[in-house]
């Protein structure tokens, strides 16, 4: 029998990765990371405002050298046998097309306007918009962020694309639609040529855009209008339906065939976000929390239809029927800041290398800048080292983990990190240890959210850069759980998601479900927790609350 | 007319000083400072139980060396006319004494053994001790220790006697009386041959070892003894009456004044302790707060008896009539850390350095020693540099000051300290700048507790290493207190107002208020507040009275 292949694309916010996939045993047979060109030389970004942009040339620019790169590493007959590619990506990332469906960007006479390009999910600009839409959804008869947590994020869609045109008057005047990257680029690729033939997702909409079906769809247009005028008529012009990744969007275009190295019979699966593909890829089943664990955390869920019922679950980021598996509630929620909080206490402990040790005279500019980039990279290892060897019993220092706000329980971007029980005996890896353990409690903030809303958590699976490389964070986030965390056996679970709904969607499998039956990694490790640890932790996270409650009550507001 | 001279000598926890002083004008002629033998080497201390003992010969050697040291530095004459000497020291620091009024480390039996010597006053083995007597006070039909504060001190004379007698059988049986550090020395060079003859401090009592004449003086031999029949006894061979530090205790002997090389028409006055006489030196009035900034602060006020009439000044350490200016109340209050906060901050941040610089092959030994001594110097001065530029209205950090528990207002050593405002964001020269405010913050708290308890206070005047070298910490004080903050011209404050209570006692100056007009040093510098910050400041203040209290309700207790 000859062998069937299915490519996964995964596209974060610096890089974009091809996994080439065996479609029936999951095998990995070759990788290809590329970053986007213009967003790394830093173009049509301003940090200081928190605007991130990305061109959609950039997008193109990857696709063709990550797939070019991980066919060239296989046999010849492997590209043959592709019969299906699926994308994930960032999210909310949405740009203004025209009515073609094409981002205004890809247009000569926007080429260099970051507004006429896609707005990265991590770009603030929108804080004030989103501000509005909460206030006016209170107000309407529709709380139409009832779906998405009950409070809508100036890193959403609506948000985002308000602030563009009440910033822009060329994009007012040009703009007919909205895409969002995830549903871009399987039009694209499968010829789609007017912005109402692009496949919606569901995932993306309806976690971001106030999709729902109770509702019809999106939010009403007098809704839209009352936000602004700016947005009147959109909601014509976009869309009514979404629909599930596993389905097929259509086939590669001949060009878009030839570009690729491709057949015309390969299928293009719809997009989904990048957390939601990551899930999928994970093995994720009912009662099971998949954790994508890096500077932040992205966790998903599944439920039945039986288990939700009409159920709002309180303060999460979102619920939406088919966003993960089909016929099964996605569920997501997240930490704000995960990975980032060990990142920023590495640079303020920096401050000797980075502003002492940078002026010394005593040795050659060279030798000085190895040590410091060596002494600065091993400071978390070093400090990891040192944390592990202090007992629970010896752990009196407290940390929050709100150094960049709660994204869940209950969103709050106001709310920011507190150190306490601070001697002057304590020392740095005591410290360390503190915002490890914050870290943990987030978590189980989470988990005690999703439990007190009835959905049930038995387990946790991690995935992402920390889930991988270290044992100290993934065992405390253990034994504060009192919960067993398996790790996957691959660095690429996103993308091995895309490749399952690839592989779906050309009919290799019948459903989703079979499809991470087949071609799951596995699990690399498995963490069990320690009881005694566990019974110290209790007492350590109601104090973890306190603090939380007190400096939210009465430290950190508007 | 031929000039007069007197010797104030300032003996303090690590070395001891002598200034040979102009008794008309106040100017210094010569300093030697010399640190204790026995105790650099590290001998009779054990850090891990925070036993600290000092031997009765270090003091003696550095007398002998330090005086004989400033007087080389002199002209001949000098010596000659050399009328009076006073001593301040660290207190509370007794010894237990034979009826001869001798420490017992000074007899040959017990030359090696801790316990016969000067417990010295950062000595924490005496917690159990005082937790007894503070329990016991409160049940008395008299509480003995409403004139310090209404909390009784593990550092304090009684606690620490108990403590020794319960644990050394061998000093149980020797042990006659006890002595203060400050009142052994005058004893020692006047000549004193019994414990009787010894002139008891007035400070040192009435601050530490719940010395009132309200109760007759010492506490009552029922109490002593219901706290522990061990005590029993010592109440009858200890003393009735104290006297303040400008009386003459008597000459000096003949021996002493050979040793010293000066003549027995010395007059030695009595005995107090360094922020006492530093208080003095600093020149104190009414109304103003002066403060010995170092590692801990220790502040001192005087005030009338008619100001204070019968008023328990709540939560401070205590209220004495004479500790500091014969005829006025001296009043002392404190933070428990505050140089040491600024230090302990350094020692997190030198991580880097002594773990990973330190391990590091990129360069030899020998220049990594140097690189990091030299950067682990400049740790503290860059950090003020850069937090010196971040307006205050920037300030977002807040931080208490309780790394060490807070000694004032209302003693309190379980608390701890706490850093909150934290984001991504947050540099160390921001965490440092909340440090410092925060250190400003417990001394406002101090001010407000003086102010609402009928203590007026007008300015403040700084002595210590601090007040002297960190313009950036003393301007941050006088903006958060709104008012002046005058620095003295001298460095050896504490030893200038020994040589004023010299000159008193040797009747160079009928009181000490006209030693202190003649002698005074003069101010280096005077801060005015801005008015802008303060009010900034007002709001963080509340922030970081809101912080401290939900510390020590929710999380710092037994």
């Amino acid at each position: 029998m000859e062998q069937k292949y299915v490519i996964g694309l995964d596209y974060g916010s610096d890089s974009a990765r091809a996994l080439v996939v065996n479609a029936t045993t999951g095998e990995t047979l070759a990788t290809s990371v590329k970053g986007y060109p213009r967003w790394s030389e830093g173009k049509y970004c301003n940090p200081s405002k928190n605007q991130y942009r990305q061109h959609p040339q950039d997008y193109i620019d990857v696709l063709i050298a990550t797939v070019k790169g991980a066919l060239a590493q296989c046999s010849a007959d492997v590209a043959k046998n592709v019969v299906g590619i699926a994308f994930d990506t960032t999210g909310s990332t949405p740009a203004f097309t025209d009515a073609n469906g094409t981002p205004l960007a890809l247009l000569p006479e926007f080429e260099q306007n970051p507004n006429a390009m896609f707005v990265l999910w991590k770009d603030h600009t929108a804080i004030k918009e989103a501000a509005e839409i909460n206030k006016l959804s209170k107000e309407w008869e529709t709380d139409y962020t009832a779906y998405e947590g009950g409070i809508y994020s100036s890193e959403w869609f609506w948000a985002k694309a308000l602030h563009v045109l009440r910033e822009d008057e060329k994009i007012r005047e040009k703009a007919y639609s909205i895409v969002e990257y995830c549903e871009w680029l399987p039009a694209l690729l499968t010829g789609a040529s007017s912005s109402k033939d692009v496949v919606r997702s569901r995932c993306a909409n309806g976690h971001k855009a106030m999709w729902h079906p109770k509702w019809g769809g999106l939010p009403s247009e007098e809704f839209l209008v009352a936000l602004d005028p700016l947005l009147g008529g959109f909601r014509e012009r976009l869309f009514c339906e979404t629909e599930t990744a596993e389905k097929s969007v259509g086939k590669l275009t001949k060009e878009w065939a030839d570009k690729l190295g491709l057949s015309t019979d390969v299928v293009v699966a719809g997009g989904a976000y990048d957390c939601h593909m990551g899930a999928v890829g994970a093995g994720v089943t009912p009662n099971t929390l998949v954790r994508v664990i890096g500077t932040s955390t992205c966790d998903v869920m599944v439920a039945s239809h039986e288990e939700i019922g009409d159920n709002l679950i309180k303060g999460i980021c979102g619920q939406v029927d088919g966003s993960v598996i089909p016929g099964m509630i996605g569920l997501e929620a997240g930490q704000s800041a995960f990975g980032d909080i060990y990142a920023w206490f590495k640079r303020v402990l920096d401050f000797p290398l980075k502003h002492i040790v940078a002026e010394s005279t005593l040795i050659s500019d060279d030798i000085k800048a190895k040590l410091i980039e060596e002494a600065s990279e091993r400071i978390l290892i070093e400090l990891t080292k040192e944390a592990e060897k202090i007992p629970v019993s010896e752990s009196t220092v407290i940390a929050t983990d709100w150094m960049n706000g709660r994204r869940t329980p209950d969103a709050n971007q106001l709310l920011k990190g507190t150190i306490t029980g601070l001697t002057l005996g304590t020392t740095a890896p005591q410290i360390f240890r503190a915002l490890v353990e914050a870290t943990a409690f987030g978590t189980k903030a989470i988990v005690d959210r999703f439990v007190s809303e009835g959905v049930k958590i038995d387990n946790v699976i991690g995935i992402g850069g920390i889930a991988l490389k270290s044992p100290f964070v993934m065992q405390t986030m253990s034994d504060v759980l009192n919960m067993p965390i398996k790790v996957c056996n691959t660095d690429q679970a996103c993308a091995l998601g895309a490749a399952m709904f690839a592989a779906t969607a050309a009919g290799v499998y019948p459903k989703v479900e079979d499809a991470i039956a087949a071609m799951n990694s596995g699990f690399a490790k498995e963490y069990h927790p320690n009881a005694d640890n566990h019974k110290l932790y209790q007492a350590i996270y109601a104090k973890y609350k306190a603090i939380g409650e007190f400096t939210e009550r009465e430290l950190f507001h508007a």
